[in-house]
This record gives C-alpha cells, structure tokens and sequence, in this order.
C-alpha cells in the first residue's frame, strides 16, 4: 500500500506560485492568447493566495504573456491583497465602487490590454465584466485545467485537512444517537475541528476556511442535497448519512457514511451492499489511466444491475482541491483520464424514498500505481451500527 | 421620531414573491425584453426564496415574458428547490454535470427561448452560460433595480435582523478588554446572536444565514479589510473598531464602532469627532429625494476640510438587503435619489496609519420624512470609553 505523504500546514512558497504562474502561460503561448483574465475568487486564490469574496467592487487578475501580472483591486483592499499575496503583482487601483467618471474599475481595467489582443477568460467570468474587456475574447478554462493535478504541496495541504475532518468524523460517531439534533451535532464537531485549524495554523485565513458536519436520519436520507434544519433530530434505525466537510485554511476535503443507530433495517441491507459493491468497483478502478466516464458508467451499472436503476441521483464522485466540488469529474461526461496528484471523491449513492440514502464519500488521492483514501473512517456495515443503550 | 416598523420572522408569502415577479415583468414590458435570464443566487433568491450555492452544476431561473417562469435545475437538487421555492415555477431538470451528449443543463437551457428572442441577463451572469444562451443578449440588471427599494415585509425581516445583531453589539462591548482574542469576541459573540436566531426561526435556511463579530485593534484598525487572524489581541487605549454583521435567514444587517479601552489617546479625539461630524452631515441629508453622490460629496468635504483629504478611503455608505452590500451606493458615482424603503449604511471614515482607523456603520431605513437607525448603539466618545480595571 502507498504510504500516507506528510500532511503541511506552510503558506505556499513564492517559487510554489510562480511555477502555477509559468504553467498558465504555458498554455497562454499554446493557445496563443496575449493577456489571461481571471475573476473567479477560486483561480485568483490559486495563483496568488489572495481569497477575496465576491462583492460589487471587483477585483480582476490579468496576466500579460510577458511581465508581472497586474491586480484590479478596489483602493480600500489593497493593503489587504497586498498582506496575502504571496506572487508579486503589480496593482491597478481604483478609486471606489461605483465612483466618479473616468475614475472606476473599468477605466483602470480596460488601458492594461493592448489593441487587438486575443484575451482568454474563464466561464465563470461575470458578464458585465465581459463587456469591458478589449480585445477577442476566447473562453477557455486554463486555471481550472491545472487544478486538475495537484502539486506535492497540494497534496501536503490536502492530507492535513482530512486528518481535521477525520477528528470530526470520529467525535460524530461519539455524539449521534437517536433524538440528537443536527444542531448539537453540528455545534460539537464544528468546534473540535476549529479548534484543531486553530492550533495547526494559527495564521488561518478565515475567507478560506469553514467546516461543517450533519447528518441526514433516515426519513429524508434519500434526498442527499435537502438542507436540514438545526432541529432535525436522530432516529433509531437508519441509514442515516453523515457529512464531514470543511475548507481547511484554503483546501477542501470530505467524509461520509451511511450508518445505523441500533439496529439494521431488514430492507436496508440489500441497498446498503449495492452501494459498497458499487463503491469497491470505484475503487478498484481509480487509478492513473483510467477514463472517468468509464468508472462512472461500470459503477452505474452495478447499481442498475441490482435493480436500484432509478435510485441513482448523482455521478460516482467528483475532484476536491482548494474547493470542494471541482474537475475532474467521476461521471458520464468526463472523458478525461485520472493521473497520479489528482484527488476525488469516491460516492456512488442509492437513494430510496422511504428507505433513505446509501452512500460512504472519501477524499481519495490517485497514485502513480492506484489510489489511497485519506479519510480511512469505518466502513463496514457491521462497525457502522452504533450501539444505543 | 418615526416608528421602528414591526419585526417579521415568517417566510415570504406567495403573494410578496408573486407581486416581485410581477414587477419583473413590467420592467421587461418597458424593455422590450422577451426572456429575463438569472443566474446570480440573490436574484434567485429575492424571487422565489430559493437560495443555492454556486458550484459547478448550474441552476437557471428563465423568465418568460408570459407564463410559469422556468428553473433549470439539477435532478440532485429539484427536490431541495421545491422544498425552498415559494414561487410556482415549473423544473427543466438536467441530469448531472457533466452529462453524456444531449443531456448536459444547457441542452435543457436552449430549448426554453423562442428563436430570435431578445433576452435579458445580469451583469453577474457567468460568460460560461452567455456563450449558451441564444437569442440577442441585453445586459440590465433588472432584479437589482427592484432590489433598491424594500417591501414593508423585507422591512419587517432586516428589523428582526438588527435586532439580533443589536444583542450581539452589546454583548460585545461587555466582553471586549484588553489582551482579548478576536477568536473569543467571535466564538461569544456568535454563538449568542445564533442562539437568538434558532430560537427566533426554528427552520432557518443555513444558506443564507452566517454571524460574525470582530474587531480591529488600534495598531489595524486603520486597515478596515485588512483580514484578522482569530489570535490578534485587543489593546489598551483605542480606536478599536467592531463589526458585528450578518445575514439572519436571509437578511444583511451590520452595526459598527469606534470605541475606547481604559483611555481615549489625545491624538484620538480629532479624527473622531470629524468622523463624527461627517456622520451627523449624512444623517441629516439621508432622507426621500436626496441625491446619493451629493450626500458622499458632501460628507467628504466635511473631513476633506478638516484636513484627513488623504485619510478616506471609502464611500458613505452601501445598500442592505438579502445581501450585506448592495446597490444603491452613498457614492460619489451613484446619482440616483433615495426613496423611503430603501436600506443603506451610514459609514463615512477617517483612517490613519499610526493612529487607528475611526467609523461608526449603522443599518439605517428611510422613512417617508428622513431615516431611522435600526441599530441605535452608543455612538458618543463618552459612552463609548470601556472602563478597564
């Protein structure tokens, strides 16, 4: 078995965000784009380890082929990017939001791009911006594509947040029992893992952390997005699924299980083995080469085959990184191929009305030979009924 | 004095949500436009109480010009939209993202516009989904133009939401002394206002929801998006500046302070009392038919003249509403008129590096003859010295 990389808690490294900054303009010189334009908080976090929160003023990273990138940031946030930044940029600063003519974000904006640029953008650029940017606009997702594979620091980043939410996970295990309501249960291992954040990295950057952890019981389990209410209680029985989840300072991590409090239902022991069955074929699978469509449609159909074809809500799991939810994705349409420094969740889910919702997630990292989950919590039906006295 | 309205906890009406749409809809008359698009969450939220997360698989509120408006949705999720909506709408529901060919969300999306539409979207609108949207593209940020002026049910809801912040602010100042942590004033603090809010609205959506409580010590206030980290510690002396702020189930409310520990420091009392002056200025002037950016010229005369020209660094003030920041703007470039309903801050500030930065931030309602504080903390230089023993 690969062994475990060392968890890290460091900020990243200058040479760490200038070599992220080079692979871009790598692919800028491919697709022969002369400026880079990026708004979506998560790329502009990627590239400069600044973590703004989308707000009317904008802040708007464009990169030249050549020389320092150049940041669009209102003046009352320029200390504030200036202290988090972590790759030199020059800045374009204005004056206020909105603010007198000649003096707004899109008059400091519009003069860093030469006439008749080929300017690549990101899907997630908002549209009004668009409209002020000069030049032939290419739409094309390069940030999002380098996060696909993530750095050995990533990865150091990575490893340290599921040992957070790992903490979590084993504390919930301790505290749910039937009538607990999710507001305890969120309350009590949202602190432990604060407190946890806290003490590993006391400089935390709080626009890029936030942990959570419920858990669905078994009356609306099979409605896995339902957003609960704090006074959702716990009940006998199951299955119940529970979701560990966070931003650790910047990295996005997630476990979940299906268990039981008590006692097994009879009729949730068929779904319940689909859905590890289901899960080891993932398993099994998940490593470099293989193709995530493939993995989704054989995973599908282990769930088909068993007779649960109209039980199935979502895809079989999804990339994590400085975001929770992000490429690749383990699903029918993405045709692309897992490479080693990739990780994702491992999910496939049953869902029944009136039984409830079958489903174990892990943070998964792919390896040169296959894959390691970094969230190891139990996962056998019989450690996963929690006795109740 | 004008009246407090009367707090409101409940949910919105079909009927507060049908009449928005219809409000839409006569604005779209005006413009000519076939389809409203929206994309961006608050929009979504404002007309149908459905509140998402923006992630990688898109929700899609299409309006027609007549007609059952449209969302497109992903099958994981339309039970969660349902369960939240309480406007009527009818579901494209798209299988997942991404999708085998022929079933992503804009093979969905496409087929709800009429050739040659003209359709209008928001500035927020992902370039990603305009690239997706046929038809002529009209950029005109309608929903937020509604937005400006407050239903006397929203009213009644960002009531409720100062009150609840109003109780934070005080806990606040008992608990703020010098040597304690920014982690400590937040753990407390928050707890206390969420406690209130799960009392007050059992069945809060935590979407929409989130409570915070800071403050900026004297050697950052000066800094006032500088990013705390949770072990900054209070100081002797002042200007401390607090934040207490929040959306309560969907409502953006804040109250802030500039307040003193044991002693105000000589070099203190004149940047605070100009604050003071330009503050009062904007209250005097904040009432139906003023011009905004006359207000913001104004106020900063006052502190121009007092010799801190160099020393602002923000407008007067900003718009609340289900967000915490919103048009319309105390702003030198926003010309348009306050109309009672509307909900701004008043926040003109002074800041000095060396010194410490001076604001007071109020929630402040115009009322049909001037404006109303919804969150009346001590405001005057001697109430707002703690004593330290």
């Amino acid at each position: 078995m690969t062994q475990k990389p060392k968890p890290t808690t460091a900020p990243p490294s200058a040479q760490e965000l200038t070599s992220r900054l080079d692979r871009v303009r790598a692919l800028m010189k491919q697709r022969k784009l002369d400026y880079y334009v990026s708004f979506d908080p998560v790329n502009v976090y990627y590239l400069t380890n600044f973590a703004n929160s989308v707000h009317e003023r904008p802040f708007i990273l464009v990169i030249p082929k050549e020389g320092t990138p150049k940041m669009v940031c209102p003046l009352l946030e320029t200390t504030h990017v200036k202290s988090r930044a972590r790759l030199p940029l020059e800045y374009a600063t204005y004056y206020e939001f909105p603010a007198p003519r000649g003096q707004n974000w899109f008059d400091v904006y519009r003069p860093l791009f030469k006439d008749g640029a080929r300017v690549g953008v990101e899907s997630a650029l908002p549209y009004g911006i668009s409209k002020k940017t000069p030049g032939e606009l290419v739409l094309d997702d390069i940030i999002e594509d380098l996060r696909l594979v993530k750095t050995e620091y990533e990865i150091g980043r990575t490893v340290h947040a599921c040992d957070v939410i790992n903490e979590g996970q084993k504390k919930l295990f301790e505290i749910t029992r039937p009538g607990v309501l999710v507001l305890m249960i969120y309350s009590e291992v949202q602190r432990l893992m604060m407190e946890r954040v806290v003490a590993d990295i006391p400089a935390f950057n709080v626009m890029v952390t936030s942990l959570t952890a419920a858990v669905w019981p078994p009356s609306i389990s099979h409605d896995p997005h339902y957003v609960l209410t704090p006074f959702t209680a716990m009940e006998e029985g199951g299955p119940h699924v529970s979701i560990v989840a966070g931003k650790v300072d910047g990295y996005g991590v997630e476990v979940e299980r299906t268990f039981f409090l008590g006692h097994v239902p009879e009729d949730a022991k068929k779904p319940f083995s689909v859905s590890m069955e289901a899960r080891a074929l993932a398993y099994e699978m998940a490593k470099p080469g293989a193709v995530l469509s493939e993995i989704d449609a054989k995973v599908r159909k282990v769930i088909v085959g068993a007779g649960y074809g109209d039980n199935i809500l979502h895809r079989t799991g999804h990339g994590l990184g400085i975001t929770g939810h992000e490429a690749p994705y383990v699903a029918l349409g993405d045709d692309r191929e897992l490479v080693p420094g990739m990780i994702i969740s491992i999910e496939p889910g049953v869902y029944i009305k009136g039984k409830g919702g079958f489903r174990h997630s892990d943070t998964v990292l792919i390896t040169e030979t296959g894959n390691l989950n970094l969230t190891p919590a139990p996962d056998k039906l019989e450690d996963l009924i929690i006795p109740v006295q």
